[in-house]
C-alpha cells in the first residue's frame, strides 16, 4: 500500500447513483473519462482479470475454442445482415482515411459466422464452439449506473454451430452449463429466466438475472416452484371460467365516458352491477410499419410497449396512435372505439390472451358518447392473433403453479440464444452434409458481460462500508494491516504476507508509516478484501486480529495460528 | 488437432510478401479482416497471450503496475497537447450520437498524464511507473506486413513519472532492463539503438531492434564495438585533418556546371589536380516552415530529408526549394549556390559536421555560370549550426571506434523514450516538492508491440518449411502425432501427453484418424512447436520418433525414456 497506485476518496462522486458506481470509485478501482467510459486503476485491473480468468478457464473446460476479434470492423458484413441500419445511433461509425466506413463492433455475430464459413466445409466439423474476451462498443443513449452500462466494455461472447435444431439445443445446454459454473464461482446468485430473443432473431432465450434492487431489467419471480420469466416473455394464465351465452350486443348512451374510469362509474350508476374495470375492453390503436393495428386487453390493464414490440413477430417500429392519426382516419372514435368493426375499417385486431374465445366486453360502440355491452369474441369480433401485451403485475398468477408471481429487480449478466440460421443464411453459411447436400448451419449466440460483472458482484455483495470481494475475484485474499510507530508490527505484518504467499494466498500489505490505524481500516474495509489481519497492539501478548470482511466477526489469534486460521476462514 | 478449430493452408495468401504473415495465415494463426485488421485463431491467441504473459511478468517484477484505458477517448486532452492535428489522417476520429468528438487511442501520453494528475499531487508519491495492455488504432497509410505494421494492434504502453531529470535517469534505465529481460525471454535476436524522438518531443531515446531482412527499419550497427543508432540518430565522425590556410577566394568561370559531377570534371580539366566530389560544397536549398535554409553537405552525399527533419529541432514543416521558390528568389541561382552570401541573401545556414570550421570549398558563386574555390567555414561564412543532415552509408567510421560500420534492416520491436516535461506541462500535473513549491513532473514514455512481437519472433526462428516458436511462446511445448491406422498409437500418444501434461508440459495431440501421416507430419512443422513426437511404425520395436523442431534432428528412443527425453530437450 505504501506504494500501490491508489488513492481512496472519503466521498461518493457525485455523478453516481448505484452502489457498485460509488465504491469502484471510492475505493480507487475505476475512474470516469467520458460518458459511460471508464479507465481501470491497478486493484480494477486485478478483479476484471480475475473475472475474466474464471469465464476462461469455465468456457475452456466446455471445450471451447477462443479466437479473438478486432473490434474495428468493416461495414460490409453487417450490411448483408442489415444491422448496419438496424442498430441506428447505438452504433458507432467511422470512416478511414480513404473514405471506407467502419464500425466499433457492438457483437459479432456476423464475424464469427464468416470465420467458420471460411475454416470449414462439412459436417464432420460440427459442433463447434469458439468464443472471445473482447472489448466492445455501444452508444447508449443513456449510458448510466457505473461500468454496468457502459459504452466501452468487456464482454465475452460465444457462438455455436450446428448441423441441425437437435445439435444446437445440445451446444445451449452446454453452454447453459457453463454459465451456471462461471456465474456459481463468480460467487454471484442469480436466476435463469425465459427471455424474447428481441432484436438478435432467433428462437429459444434464457436470461441470467443476477437480482439487485438497483438493476435496469424488471422480471417475474415465482418464489412457490422457481418459473422465472423477464416481463417481455411472462405467459398469461388463463383462468377458466364457466362460459354462459351472452345476450345480443345492446349499444348504451354514455355521454362523456371518453376513459375506462368514466365508463365503469356510468355503467354502475346505470346497472348498479359491480362492474370494474376488468369487465371493459381496452382498445389501444398503435401504427405498426405504417399500418394501423389494434390491441385489446382488460380495461384494468395497461398496453406495455416492450412486451407488445417484443412479441408481434417481424413488426420493426411501433407507436401509439397521435392525434393526427385519429385526425386522419375519423372511422375511430377517440375514446369509444370497439372491435366490432374492424373488419370493416379495415384494421388488424390482436388480443391479450384473457380475451378468450366466447368472452363479452363492455367496449366503444365507435361512435361518440355511446359504448355497447355483451359484445362478445367470435361472435361480434374475430382477433388476428393473441399476443402477450398487458401489463404485468405482481401478484398475477404463475402460469406454472398459479402460486402469485412477485416482480424483482435485477442486473442482465448472461444472455443465452438459439439464434437458428438467420445469419448463416445472410452470409451463406453452409456444410455438406452426410449425404452430400448443402446444408445451412444453425447458430447460438452466449455472451457474459464481463465488466458488468465486477458491478454485478459488488452490487450484491457490498455493504455500507464498503466492498466485499469472493475470494476468487479479490484483488488480495488477504489484506494485513501493520499499525503502531515501532518497526515490530511491520516486520512481523511482511513475514505473515511472505508466510501466505508461499501457501498460494495472495496479500495485500498495508506497510504505511504515515497513515493512522483509523484510516488504514477504513480503507481495507472500503477495498473489501475477504479477510483482514490487523498487526498492531495485540502483539505485545503475542496476538494478531483476525477480521472476516463478509461476516464482520473480529477474533484474536495467536501469532503462531494466523497462517492456519486464515487458511481455514478461507476455506 | 481433431477437434481444433484449424484449418491449415498449402498455399501461401497471395498479399502476403513477408514470411510472418504467409506463415501464419498458412499455419491458422490469423485471418485477415480488413487492410492492416486481423482476427486471431485458436492458436494465434495462445501465442499473443503468452507473449503477453511473459511482458506483463517482467513488468510487474520490475515495479510496474498494470492500469487500463479505454481505446475510444474524448478529443479534449489530445487537443490540449496538439496531437488531435499533430496527428493527421493517422488518427481514427468519430462522433458520438451527440455530435462529441471522439477518437481511438493510437498511444496514451495524455491519459495517463490526466490520471495521474488525478490522484497525486506529492513528491512522496513519485516515483511512478504505470503501464497497460492495449489494443491501439492508427490509421496508417500503408498497413503491410501482415500484423507487422497493423491499423488495430496490442501494444503495451508505460508510463514514468518522476520529480526530476536526474529520476527519470533512474526509471528509463529501470525500463531500459526490464525491456532487456522481456525481449531476452522472448526469444528475439535485437540490438538497442539510439534513436531521435522524432514527433514524442522528448530527449533521449533508444529502440530496441529485431535484426530480420524484411524488417522496415534501418539502421546503423558497428560490428566491433556494438553501436548501433538508427539512421536519423547517426553521429558523423569527424576525421581529424590538418588545416592548412587557404588562399584567398577565388572565383572562376564554370560555365554549364550546375551539377557536382559536371562541376567535378570541369576542374580536373583545368587543374589536373585529383579533385573529387568530396571536395565541393553541395549547397541544399529548403523551405522550413515557410522560411528557406540552406543545408551544406560534401558533394558527395546527399541530403537524407528524414535525417534532417529528426535532427532540426522545432521544424514542423520542411521540403526542398521547387522552381517557384526559385522563381522567387533570384539571388538563388540553380546549380551555382554557394554560402559566401547567406549574410546578404538573409538566410539561415546548416552544416554537415563535416564542413568544419577551417575547411575550405569548391561551391558556386551565386552567379550563373562561375564557382568560386578556397571558400573557407569561419573565414568566407559563418554557420548558423551545426545538423546532422548528410546521408549515412555503409562503411562510414563508427562514431564510436572508428570501424566501417554496417547497415542492416530491423523491426521494431521496443521504444522508449524520456519524454521529459511536454505532457505535463500541456495538461498541467505538477506535484508540491519538499519545500511546498509546485514542480512539473517528468516523464517517460516506454512501448513495445506485443503484436508485433509475435509477427518478429516468427520472423527471426521460422525456416522454409514452418515456423519454429521458442518454447515459452509456442501453443504447446510438444506436437505428439499418432499415425496409423490401428488404435495402439494413438493410445500410447495420449498416454504420452496426459505424461507430459502431468509433469507441466503443455501438449498439442494429433489424433486424427483420416489424416495422412504425411500430412500430419507436414503440419506439425509448420505450426511449429519445439518438439515433435511420433507415434507410430517404430512403436512395434517399443520406440517413438523424437523431433526437435529448430534444429531438425531426429532419434528414436525407447518409450519408456520419451517423458525424461522430451523434458532434456525442452530444457
Amino acid at each position: 500500500m505504501s506504494s500501490l497506485f491508489l488513492r481512496t476518496l472519503r466521498d461518493d462522486p457525485s455523478d453516481a447513483s448505484v452502489p457498485s458506481h460509488k465504491l469502484l470509485v471510492r475505493a480507487g478501482y475505476i475512474r470516469p473519462i467520458a460518458a459511460g467510459i471508464f479507465s481501470w486503476l491497478p486493484l480494477g485491473v486485478i478483479v476484471l482479470r480475475n473475472v475474466e480468468r474464471v469465464i476462461r478457464e469455465e468456457m475452456d473446460r466446455a471445450g471451447f475454442q477462443e479466437v479473438h476479434f478486432p473490434a474495428l470492423l468493416p461495414k460490409d458484413p453487417y450490411e448483408k445482415t442489415a444491422r448496419w441500419d438496424e442498430y441506428g445511433p447505438a452504433l458507432f461509425r467511422l470512416k478511414d482515411r480513404k473514405g471506407s466506413d467502419y464500425l466499433l463492433g457492438p457483437t459479432h455475430e456476423e464475424m464469427f459466422t464468416l470465420m467458420v464459413k471460411g475454416e470449414y466445409s462439412s459436417y464432420k466439423d460440427l459442433p463447434l464452439s469458439i468464443y472471445q474476451i473482447q472489448t466492445k462498443y455501444r452508444d447508449e443513449a443513456r449510458p448510466r449506473s457505473g461500468i454496468i452500462r457502459g459504452r466501452e466494455f468487456v464482454m465475452k461472447d460465444s457462438y455455436s454451430f450446428d448441423l441441425d435444431d437437435a445439435g444446437l439445443e445440445v451446444s445451449y445446454n452446454k453452454h447453459r452449463d457453463a454459465y451456471i459454473s462461471t456465474f456459481d464461482r463468480l460467487g454471484l446468485a442469480y436466476n435463469i429466466v425465459s427471455a424474447m430473443s428481441g432484436a438478435m432473431g432467433g428462437s429459444k432465450s434464457e436470461e441470467f438475472l443476477a437480482p439487485c434492487p438497483t438493476g435496469e431489467d424488471t422480471y417475474v419471480l415465482c418464489k412457490s416452484c422457481g418459473y422465472a420469466a423477464n416481463v417481455e416473455a411472462m405467459v398469461t394464465k388463463i383462468e377458466k371460467k364457466a362460459i354462459d351465452t351472452p345476450p345480443a350486443i345492446e349499444v348504451l348512451d354514455t355521454p362523456n365516458t371518453p376513459t375506462i374510469e368514466t365508463l365503469v362509474e356510468v355503467m354502475n350508476k346505470k346497472y348498479n352491477a359491480g362492474i370494474t374495470a376488468a369487465d371493459t375492453l381496452k382498445n389501444v390503436l398503435l401504427v405498426a410499419d405504417g399500418e394501423p393495428i389494434c390491441v385489446l386487453v382488460p380495461g384494468d390493464r395497461e398496453v406495455d410497449l416492450k412486451r407488445l414490440e417484443a412479441n408481434l413477430q417481424g413488426v420493426k417500429e411501433l407507436r401509439l396512435f397521435d392525434d393526427e392519426d385519429f385526425a386522419k382516419r375519423k372511422e375511430f372514435v377517440k375514446g369509444y372505439v370497439g372491435p366490432q368493426d374492424a373488419k370493416r375499417f379495415g384494421i388488424k385486431l390482436y388480443a391479450d390472451p384473457r380475451i378468450t374465445v366466447g368472452s363479452h366486453w363492455i367496449t366503444g360502440a365507435n361512435t361518440p358518447n355511446r359504448h355497447a355491452r355483451y359484445v362478445t369474441h367470435g361472435r361480434d369480433f374475430q382477433v388476428d392473433g393473441f399476443v402477450e401485451a398487458a401489463e404485468v403485475r405482481a401478484g398475477d398468477s404463475c402460469p406454472k403453479c398459479d402460486t402469485p408471481v412477485v416482480i424483482d429487480r435485477a442486473i442482465e449478466i448472461g444472455h443465452i440464444f438459439q439464434l437458428g440460421r438467420k445469419y448463416a443464411e445472410a452470409l451463406e453459411l453452409t456444410v455438406l452434409d452426410g449425404e452430400g447436400k448443402s446444408r445451412v448451419v444453425t447458430m447460438g449466440s452466449y455472451g457474459i458481460g464481463v465488466s458488468r460483472a465486477v458491478a454485478a458482484i459488488a452490487e450484491q455483495t457490498h455493504d455500507e462500508i464498503g466492498l466485499v470481494w469472493p475470494k476468487e475475484i479479490a484483488p488480495a485474499m488477504v489484506h494485513i494491516v501493520a499499525t503502531g510507530k515501532e518497526d515490530l508490527p511491520f516486520t512481523t505484518a511482511e513475514k505473515i504476507a511472505l508466510d501466505l504467499e508461499s501457501k498460494g494466498v495472495t496479500v495485500m500489505l498495508d506497510d504505511r508509516k504515515e497513515a493512522s490505524p483509523g484510516v488504514k481500516f477504513k480503507d481495507a474495509e472500503l477495498i473489501g478484501n475477504p479477510v483482514i489481519v490487523i498487526v498492531g497492539k495485540a502483539l505485545a501478548e503475542g496476538k494478531v486480529e483476525l477480521r472476516i470482511r463478509s461476516v464482520g466477526t473480529k477474533s484474536e489469534v495467536p501469532l503462531a495460528n494466523v497462517t492456519s486460521e486464515v487458511l481455514a476462514a478461507l476455506k
